[in-house]
């Protein structure tokens, strides 16, 4: 048997059962929470045998880490409106649109709450936290570069800022999470910015340009 | 018998036991973490008898809500040093300081790991947000009069605008939490504020002064 090296991004069988498997483990989640989260219930909603679940994870914690990280990865759109106001509203009602959705809000209840203990899960948190910043920085290097922002802004201090009091509210303060909550951390942002504050963390790096 | 009010805030044996018994929960929760806490433990530690800490607390979970609540109370100093910035950097500062000291450390382990899944936990995590953003609320009324800030600056906007980045870095990303975060989170807060988006959330009011 030829043992070439497998193309990077297989869609046959095995991607396949991922797939299904994943979003069993999600659905799953959403209709039980995650207490009631079991190899066999994601399996049986899967449709696949539970050994077969098990060849791929090692247990319901891997499992529930590694679907919430694909999830989580796949639900951020990447903007690109032409301007940088319209780009951050887009991504901050994405990320008050993920959190309080019905999958949202089983994710935020399994990782925050019922398997917040696990260190698998707090790993998959910061994993994923650090995944959607990664995939949004175009859109604030796309802005410095039309000269909408300072240069020398950083992207992951502007998204940071963008996030945070998006995650402040759902996480610690009972406030409601709604559109209105994504416009104003746009703004808090957008004054940070033109003030010239976002640069990354100690740094003294001149605006030069 | 006569049945005169007590006084409302007896400093008896009763306060001095609950006093005890706070401080024991916490050094328990220092020394081992929630996992292993009991109320066994902390009648030990107090020094006082079991049923003398069931008498006041139903079980583990409401005498460690309690001790968190009152705990993260007193934790909070409301400066007032004539300026704004040195204001809001001293409370950024107290934040960073609460949650990175020992007792803080185990403290965010217990209320966001260990007993996230407790609803006295929910409830004491928000009713401590809301005690110390009450306490602190002066600190930006202050500045308003003094013209400071703009009219119509809100304070609670202003207030969870300078913690939220702090908690984001000691919820979900893996920053270092330090005086560096508190100092940025205090140029944010300021720029924002003075950009005059810190107007409470869903309101039209003029600014008239």
């Amino acid at each position: 048997m030829q043992s070439d090296q497998p193309p990077a991004r297989p869609v046959g069988r095995g991607a396949k059962v991922r797939a299904a498997v994943h979003a069993a483990t999600l659905a799953e989640l959403v209709d039980k929470g995650y207490a009631a989260l079991s190899v066999e219930n994601v399996a049986q909603r899967a449709g696949v045998h539970k050994t077969t679940v098990y060849r791929r994870w090692k247990d319901r914690e891997s499992l529930l880490a590694d679907a919430l990280a694909e999830h989580m990865a796949m639900d951020i759109p990447v903007p690109d409106t032409g301007a940088i106001a319209t780009d951050l509203r887009a991504l901050a009602r994405s990320l008050v649109q993920t959190f309080t959705s019905p999958t949202g809000q089983a994710v935020l209840a399994a990782i925050f709450t019922g398997a917040a203990h696990l260190p698998e899960i707090a790993a998959a948190r910061r994993h994923v936290f650090d995944d959607r910043l990664a995939r949004a920085e175009p859109v604030v290097t796309r802005a410095v570069e039309r000269g909408e922002l300072p240069r020398g802004t950083d992207p992951a201090e502007l998204l940071k800022t963008l996030a945070a009091p998006i995650y402040l509210r759902l996480l610690i303060t009972a406030d409601p999470v709604d559109e209105t909550t994504a416009d104003q951390a746009v703004r808090v942002t957008l004054a940070a910015a033109h003030a010239g504050v976002l640069r990354p963390a100690h740094d003294g790096e001149p605006a030069t340009g």
